[in-house]
C-alpha cells in the first residue's frame, strides 16, 4: 500500500509538503495540490483516516444513542441521520441504549474516548449534570436538557391537540390516552398536557395510562390495552402516543369484536411507514423524521464549525386522518 | 484533561511504563497494573481511543452495511449486531446503501480509511471482484461470495418449502410467489427455487413476480400487488418473500373484498415483531435476526484473533402459522 513518502519522492517534495496538502494546512500552491492529487490516484494512495483524525482533532464520526434502531420510528429517524451525516462526509457510531442509565452513560464515555465530533442523544434516562459534563457539540432529540444544549422535536403540543380534537369531533363520549412513560421528562409529554387540557376543557370522559420504563415491550402493550378494555368497556376513543401502540389497541379491538371505527376510533402517533400498510388504515400525527435527521446533523456541523445554534427547534406535524377514525 | 504524563508523575513511573499498562504490551507487574489504574481514576483519566487503536493497529471497530436500517428485518439484524459488537468492546459505523453499487464502493473505501477492525456486508450489489479487493475480515449476510469469505444465512431452501407446502396443503390451487430481484444472486433466491421445485413436482398452478432493484418501494409493492390481482383474479394462495409484502397482499384484499384466509391464503417472510400486530396475523417463515447478528459478530471477531471459521452458516427458520393461512 502506497504511503505518504511514495507520494513524496514521486512528486519530488517534503513528506511535509504532502501532508500539508492532505491536512489542508499551511500556505498550498494550487500547482502542488495538483501534483500531489495525481500521484495519489496514480499510487492508489488510501489515506489512514486514523491518523489523519490525531492530527486534525476531528474524527469525522458523529455518535448516535437512541433507545432501539429496530423501533420504526428511530430505524427511520437513524436512517435520514445516516444519509445527511455521509452527505456531509460524516460517519455514524449507532449505540442502542434500551433505555438503560448505565448503557447511556457507557456509550457517552465509549463514544468521547473514540474522540466523535458530536453527539446526537435521543435516549434520555440520564440526569442533567450528566449531560453537562459531556462537553462536546450535542444535539438532543425530544428532550430539552438545559439552555445551551439545542434540541429538535416535533410540536408535541399541536399534535396531542389535533388528535383529541379530531376525536371529539368524531364524537368520542369517553377517551383513553395511553402516553410513553411521563417520569423521562421527555417533550413528549406535552402530548398528554395537551390531550388533558382539550378533553377537561370541553368536558369529556377520559383516562390516562403510561407506559413502564423498560422500552418498547409489545407484550406489555398487549397487557396494557387488554386490561384497559376489561375496566373500561364503555371507552370509544383512544389516541396512543406510538402507532405501534394504536396497532395494539387495533388488534384487541378486533379480538374482542369491537368495529373500528364504529365502536372505537383510534388515533396514533409517528406517521411510520409501516403503518400505510395496516388495514384500516390508523389515523396519526406524523412527525417529521426526515426533517429531524436532516437538522440533527446540521446542528452538530454547525456546532462543530464553532458556529452559535438556535437551541430551541420544534418541526410542525400533520395530522393524517384514515379509516380507525 | 489528564494526560499519561500525569499519571506517570503520579504513580512515580516513566510514561513508557504507563503506556505498556495501557496497551497490555510487554511485562508488566500486577502491582504496576493496579496502581496505574488507581492513577487513572484518581485523575479522571480518558485514555484516547484514536491514538490507542494507532497504536495497537486495532479500531475495535465493526463496519455494517445493509440496505436501508428502517427496514424492519434489517433494524432488527442490526439491533442484534450492535448488542453484541458492543458485549464484546467493539463500536458499530451503520452505513446504509439503498442497494446502490457506487455508494457500497464508496463505504467500503470510507471504512477502509477508518481502520475497521472488519465489515459485516449485508447489501451486494458489487461483483465478486470488488469484495476479494477487500482484504479485511469480512462476513456477508444472505450471499455466497467465494469460497474464501464466509457468510451466514438462514435456511432460505427450507423456508420456500415449508411456505409452499402450507398453502398447498391448506387447498390452494393457484399460486403467486412474489420474489425480491432474482439478478442479484442473493441466498434468498432458494425460496424461489424451492417454491419452483415444489410446486411443479406437485403439478399446481402458479406465477412468481419479482419487486424491482431499487430497494423497498411501498409504492412499488402496492402497484405490483394490485395488477397481480387484475391480471390473475383467481389466485387463491400467496407466497410473499417479506412480511411487507405480505401485509401488502392483505392490503390489497381487504380492498378488492377477498376475505383473507377464506377466498385467500397469505405466508410472508422474515417473522418482524410488527408481524404480530397486524389482523389477522400473517403466517410467515422466521429467520432467527438475533441469532444471525451474534454469528456475525462472532466470525468478525474470530478472523480478528487470527482464528479460522467456518464459510458456510446456515440458521434454521421456523414456520409461524397465524390467521392468514
Amino acid at each position: 500500500m502506497a504511503t505518504i513518502k511514495d507520494i513524496a519522492d514521486k512528486v519530488g517534495v517534503t513528506v511535509t509538503s504532502v501532508s500539508r496538502v492532505l491536512n489542508n494546512r499551511g500556505y498550498i500552491s494550487e500547482t502542488l495540490k495538483k501534483r500531489v492529487q495525481e500521484a495519489m490516484e496514480e499510487l492508489n494512495y488510501q489515506p489512514n483516516e486514523v491518523a489523519r483524525s490525531l492530527i486534525r482533532k476531528k474524527s469525522n464520526i458523529i455518535g448516535l444513542i437512541i433507545p432501539d434502531v429496530s423501533h420504526p420510528f428511530f430505524g427511520e429517524v437513524t436512517k435520514y441521520i445516516e444519509y445527511y451525516a455521509d452527505k456531509n462526509g460524516y460517519k455514524l457510531l449507532l449505540c442502542n441504549s434500551k433505555l438503560n442509565k448505565l448503557k447511556e452513560k457507557e456509550y457517552i464515555n465509549m463514544l468521547k474516548g473514540s474522540q466523535v465530533d458530536g453527539i446526537i442523544m435521543g435516549s434520555h434516562t440520564m440526569d442533567t449534570k450528566d449531560y453537562t459534563s459531556i462537553k462536546l457539540p450535542m444535539v438532543t432529540l425530544d428532550r430539552q436538557i438545559t439552555d445551551t444544549i439545542p434540541y429538535i422535536s416535533s410540536d408535541n403540543y399541536k399534535g396531542g391537540e389535533l388528535a383529541t380534537n379530531l376525536l371529539i369531533k368524531k364524537g368520542c363520549k369517553k377517551i383513553a390516552h395511553i402516553s410513553g412513560n411521563l417520569h423521562l421528562n421527555l417533550l413528549a409529554k406535552l402530548r398528554h398536557d395537551a390531550f388533558k387540557n382539550v378533553i377537561t376543557n370541553k368536558g369529556i370522559e377520559h383516562i390516562v395510562l403510561q407506559t413502564e420504563l423498560n422500552g418498547f415491550n409489545y407484550d406489555e402493550y398487549e397487557q396494557l390495552v387488554s386490561s384497559m378494555f376489561q375496566e373500561h368497556p364503555d371507552i370509544d376513543g383512544v389516541f396512543a402516543s406510538s402507532d405501534i401502540i394504536a396497532a395494539q389497541v387495533l388488534k384487541e379491538c378486533y379480538r374482542i369484536g369491537k368495529s373500528v371505527p364504529q365502536d372505537m376510533k383510534i388515533v396514533g402517533y409517528d406517521g411510520i411507514q409501516l403503518g400505510q400498510l395496516i388495514t384500516p388504515g390508523i389515523t396519526t400525527i406524523k412527525q417529521p423524521t426526515k426533517e429531524i435527521g436532516k437538522m440533527a446533523v446540521r446542528l452538530i456541523i454547525e456546532q462543530i464549525e464553532g458556529q452559535d445554534v438556535l437551541k430551541e427547534n420544534i418541526l410542525p406535524v400533520k395530522l393524517i386522518e384514515r379509516q380507525s377514525t
